[in-house]
């Protein structure tokens, strides 16, 4: 039975789950949902999740939402990816959602996919700050260390990468941060590894206005 | 053994950590923390918690950090507040850790703990307007349902409530939230429960300027 993700190319949050997917050899397949045009806050799409988000995942009679929950379940139904201190894998994890993603996200949003018009005032600089001494723990973390929490790739590492491969500015340079850099070249090394928007349906060009011919 | 929690008076996020412990019946004590004069950021704690924050948790050997964890391993070994549905029960976890508590804790602290000139212009009425979006979310929830993730309370009700007993005005008022409200006085009602200032060490008024006598 092929397992659905509600995903689309532009979401880290998604990309986390979809990337695990990938890498732990499951059988998925992407469903897109069409953030931009406001799917996501739809009646039909709340009805799948009332939080409005993506990811959600999908498999027989078991729906599961929140990047972390289908991460778990993803590691701990394939046996790979946990670690072997779960909860040494799951502290970093959630220093991901709470300090690095939840800063990323917004931060991305704010500077490529809103007018500037509509930005509010200072948000994207007060979340850049943030994430910036967020990374600062995640790079003297990997001064010394391969992976985040282990010898081995887990599910933090895949949730901190997040949204750290994507090429719209919103205050994340690889030059400037070495051992992240090395350690995001390392997971693009892991077999199978996608780029989000290789791995799900959905990127900003698709959006872009087309050009007379 | 007696387990020892750092935490401060003033931190939602240790809160939901020591509420946990203290209505599973743990044996612990609090250690304070300073983290207005800055001990969060030393050298010292950072040994304990390289990510510079509160709670951790310590039980001989065992240390932990982020109050997920602590959480998630209170329930595990006590056999209290995991719910039926342990994903069911992560995934509120998780959205009160990315959407609530994100906001709500910065929203807080910037209105509150920083004086006017330091506060960074536009940030604490974006962190509203999207704590607002995730209350939402949480009040619709509760309309026809006692406790988020079950028929009991789960250590997501003690996550989701982490900011909202605070007196500090950061933009929620319990009057607007009617099911939320009275989801609040039944978390009050649980035996055993203490607002943050009685069960951590530390509250704003330890640290107001005293008045010549």
């Amino acid at each position: 039975m092929t397992a659905q993700l509600w995903c689309f190319g532009e979401s880290g949050n998604a990309y986390k789950a979809a990337l695990t997917l990938e890498l732990a050899g499951y059988d998925w397949s992407p469903v897109f949902v069409d953030f931009f045009n406001g799917e996501a806050r739809s009646p039909e799409f709340k009805a799948i999740n009332q939080m409005g988000e993506v990811p959600v995942f999908r498999e027989g009679d078991l729906t599961l939402s929140q990047s972390a929950v289908i991460q778990l379940h993803v590691a701990e139904k394939t046996g790979r990816f946990m670690g072997r201190d779960r909860n040494e894998t799951l502290r970093w994890l959630m220093f991901d959602n709470h300090k690095v993603s939840a800063q990323a996200g917004p931060a991305r949003f704010l500077l490529n996919f809103l007018p500037a018009e509509k930005r509010p005032l200072g948000a994207a600089e007060f979340l850049q700050a943030r994430l910036k001494g967020a990374l600062q723990v995640l790079e003297a973390h990997l001064t010394d260390r391969e992976w985040v929490a282990d010898a081995d790739p887990t599910i933090a590492d895949l949730a901190l990468c997040g949204y750290l491969y994507y090429p719209e500015p919103f205050g994340f340079d690889r030059k400037d941060w070495p051992h992240i850099d090395r350690w995001l070249q390392a997971i693009q090394g892991l077999p199978g590894w996608k780029h989000p928007y290789d791995l799900m349906p959905g990127k900003p060009s698709d959006r872009a206005p087309k050009e007379d011919i």
